[in-house]
């Protein structure tokens, strides 16, 4: 399948700007500011929730449902669980024992605004808050609780010590120092592939998808996430690192490897664009081949070289 | 109700001696040294699993399942979730950035041996390994999913933002400044009782109670959560803290308001009898009493003075 078929076409940039809008409404209503008590802890947690995020984990999750016939908008608590996830880990990774950066987004990180102790707790609350977001009766009510429960088995694993967690403690452990292209791989399957391909597949289970559907969505999850991940590096590397909303140079900075530091530049974006391929070709088992999905896959890393 | 009434009796330390037990057998099946990539991730965590704690929660949790008729030792995943989220919050509380202790049980604290970047994530992986313990089959196929997901739920909010997260939130902002009881009572009812209460209510819940048999473990777990904070402050001044696995004097050098600080040594021992007869007072709901709440309740606060 090439990367222009399909035969619905998708705008993923106004898809991107409709469905970032109804997260941010839904995040919005189940994160209030008058959420409860202590107060403080929404005030921290909304801080980096409202950040200015790109949405990315979320508008896969309701691509996901939409792909396999699923009420996109059913999957929205889903959709706020996944961005909880990916909100807190930024948190802790901006922390000074980690990352130790004092700006994200053009803003100061959670440590410079609330304190380190509170940001360490901030992030807590954000992962806990995904799984009461992920359980809450708007989820159950729509999926059903067996489904549900396999929505935060696969949240949980995809989050957790073999998965994001674990490939942020590799990359830690490695300190720059990642020799061969296996290494890398493996550090950013864990670290971002892990949860880019939880939330293609949690939107298509929670959505109802069929066996047969959740593994295609699995599959185009995985080459999405690697895909991503290339693209991410080689923006970093030009400079124009305004879709993923961190400040350019500073991989190269921490010397971390890159896959144009172990690639070069162009093998880089050949293999951003051969995984890219390879996502879409997944999606090929969707009779009407999944034209959000694709168009996302396209817009992300296609448009920018 | 009082104290000694209560058909039949249990043995509170064999209970506890051989449900404690069967907890870490549980635990050392559900998070083996092999249980996954990268192994370091696992080291880290069961460092901290292993550490001598008294699985308070985890036999609360299975006394709860007993007291509503259902089979204990098929809450084990449940209880040993409930160990993993209490022993992440241990090792973020040990952290520098927050109450910057070396030592715990005698033991160099997780950040002490693997480094603070590195603790920090055991603890994010074991709060996010709660909620895969929860939804494993084994969980899922005792209790089903309705109650399952109920399950997650209620721990996420127990361990979050209004619970044990909050808690420790205010607690830290407090810093050793508490000066009226409604304060001090409100950090330890959600940095402590949040957790204690979920721990009860899960394995009931998971062991098949009726809405009835849930208010009154609910309203029995808020009592001895709060007789269990007294004591451990009491303990705490008093120089044996063998119970609560803490080195004795911390909370004084630290500042930290208590209940024997804020009301005295002897006002303290009448509060946490008080509360301890409430909490059994709540078990007249069940038949049989719920001798092991009961005699867990007895135990834990009144031998010692």
């Amino acid at each position: 399948m090439s990367l222009d078929s399909g035969a619905a076409r998708v705008d993923a940039a106004a898809y991107m700007k409709q469905w970032a809008a109804r997260v941010e409404e839904t995040l919005d209503h189940l994160v209030p500011e008058d959420g409860g008590e202590p107060s403080e802890m929404f005030r921290i947690m909304r801080y980096s929730l409202f950040a200015g995020g790109k949405r990315l984990r979320p508008i896969l999750c309701v691509a996901g449902a939409e792909a396999v016939g699923g009420a996109p908008d059913l999957v929205l608590p889903a959709a706020c669980a996944l961005e909880c996830i990916h909100t807190y880990s930024l948190i802790h990774d901006d922390l000074p024992a980690m990352d130790d950066d004092d700006f994200r987004r053009g803003n100061p990180t959670s440590h410079k605004v609330f304190g380190e102790a509170a940001a360490i707790l901030g992030g807590d609350g954000l992962l806990t808050l995904a799984f009461e977001l992920m359980t809450g009766e708007r989820m159950a009510d729509s999926a059903g609780p067996e489904r549900t429960m396999e929505g935060v088995r696969t949240l949980a694993e995809a989050a957790g010590a073999t998965g994001m967690v674990g490939g942020q403690l590799l990359d830690i452990r490695a300190g720059g120092k990642v020799s061969d292209p296996p290494e890398l791989e493996e550090i950013h399957r864990r670290k971002t592939g892990a949860m880019i391909r939880a939330s293609v597949y949690m939107g298509g289970l929670l959505g109802g998808g069929s066996p047969d559907e959740m593994s295609a969505l699995a599959r185009y999850g995985e080459k999405a996430g690697l895909a991503f991940q290339i693209v991410d590096d080689i923006l970093d590397v030009e400079g124009d690192a305004e879709l993923m909303g961190k400040s350019t140079g500073t991989d190269a900075d921490q010397e971390k490897v890159t896959y144009p530091a172990l690639h070069g530049l162009d093998a880089s974006k050949e293999m951003a664009r051969r995984v890219t391929e390879e996502a879409i070709g997944a999606l090929a088992a969707f009779e009407g081949g999944a034209p959000a999905l694709a168009a996302l896959a396209r817009f992300i890393v296609l448009r920018r070289f």
